[in-house]
């Protein structure tokens, strides 16, 4: 081998970790994968602007230019989980729409199923999720997912909001304000859910439901 | 006037603002209400390790100086507001004790108490609660308030479980994580409430304890 170049630069640069298994080989040590989970978690932590690729090297143990090698830009780079977010949320309300409830659903059985596949897409995508409702708006990326994701919310606002005009609200229940509780509940998944816990992600679902439409009491 | 340093300490050092409405005689400009409420929103917005006081001086056009002669230290500004959140929070527990709520009140009724007084409380307080639930726990003053939070919270969700006990909790409902989702409702408030909207804080906290108990469809 004359050139290890490329080589070189994807080895471990200092504090070298356990390759994950599976990684392909050829490619020591880290994926795109593994480069974007870290990468999400440290956006998470410090916020997207505060976090340099300087960083996540240092965090990965590779070298800045072995991630070049992997992902063209830090923007990339947080393009990556905000997509995943977002797609997640936006399929969530295809469970409300047939052929996943039946063609008569009423606006309160569509709510329900698109509040639990929402919370199964926080749960599923937990770090992307997480990521994408810490956001801070600095910058055009960032910016246009949080459209992105109120766009969604605005969705969940007006089937909220068909449930109050088909009189399946209770009475006095603001239906623009009930949805702000409503996602306040469904996004607090983010701050204590943990994977492994008394609850598996489909119970947690159930509970957000049960206490969406009949809160602790019930009916 | 022989010796106008104080005076001059206190007078704006650039970008002066109108003097507030019954600032004190012989303090013109700001007073430690103020002061308090610039560095709070200053914490909330950087966080309290990226905050300084020359930040601080800045945003309110005074000196440093100017800022030590109202208070000791930036530790100090940030113990105000969390004791003002904290004590807001606890208070709210006792709401839900005699004689607010009747001697033979069932666990229930508490809960309905508790959870309406902790929303007027988190409107009532906003700004320093919303710096309370966005601390990040990096120096020994936010771990201590942030376990006097926790404090609290474990104190609903004992009573949430009284309710459990008491046979008060629909079918299903897992009283320590229903507790959670009812706080990521209750702390949702940080995230959208504005004074002027279109509910007042007793409609929102009426809402809120709706949801809480009855969910969308109500009982």
């Amino acid at each position: 081998m004359t050139d290890t170049t490329d080589r070189a630069a994807l080895e471990p640069a200092a504090a070298p970790r356990t390759p994950r298994a599976g990684a392909r080989r050829g490619r020591p040590g880290y994926d795109q994968d593994e480069i974007v989970r870290v990468a999400t978690d440290l956006f998470t932590r410090h916020g997207y602007e505060a976090t340099s690729i300087g960083m996540l090297a240092s965090e990965l143990g590779l070298t800045k230019s072995a991630i070049y090698h992997h992902v063209a830009s830090k923007e990339a780079l947080l393009r990556i989980p905000l997509d995943r977010a977002l797609h997640a949320l936006e399929q969530s309300l295809e469970a409300g729409r047939p052929p996943h409830v039946p063609d008569n659903a009423t606006a309160g059985q569509r709510v329900e199923a698109v509040v639990h596949a929402t919370a199964l897409a926080l749960i599923e995508e937990l770090p992307s999720v997480t990521l994408l409702l810490r956001l801070r708006g600095n910058t055009p990326l960032e910016r246009e997912a949080m459209e992105r994701r109120r766009a969604f919310d605005r969705e969940v606002t007006a089937l909220v909001e068909a449930c109050a005009a088909d009189g399946e609200l209770a009475d006095g229940i603001n239906p623009r304000i009930a949805t702000r509780l409503l996602f306040g509940m469904i996004n607090s998944i983010t701050e204590w859910y943990r994977p492994g816990g008394p609850l598996d992600a489909d119970a947690v679902a159930d509970l957000v439901v049960a206490m969406a439409m009949h809160g602790l009491r019930g009916r």
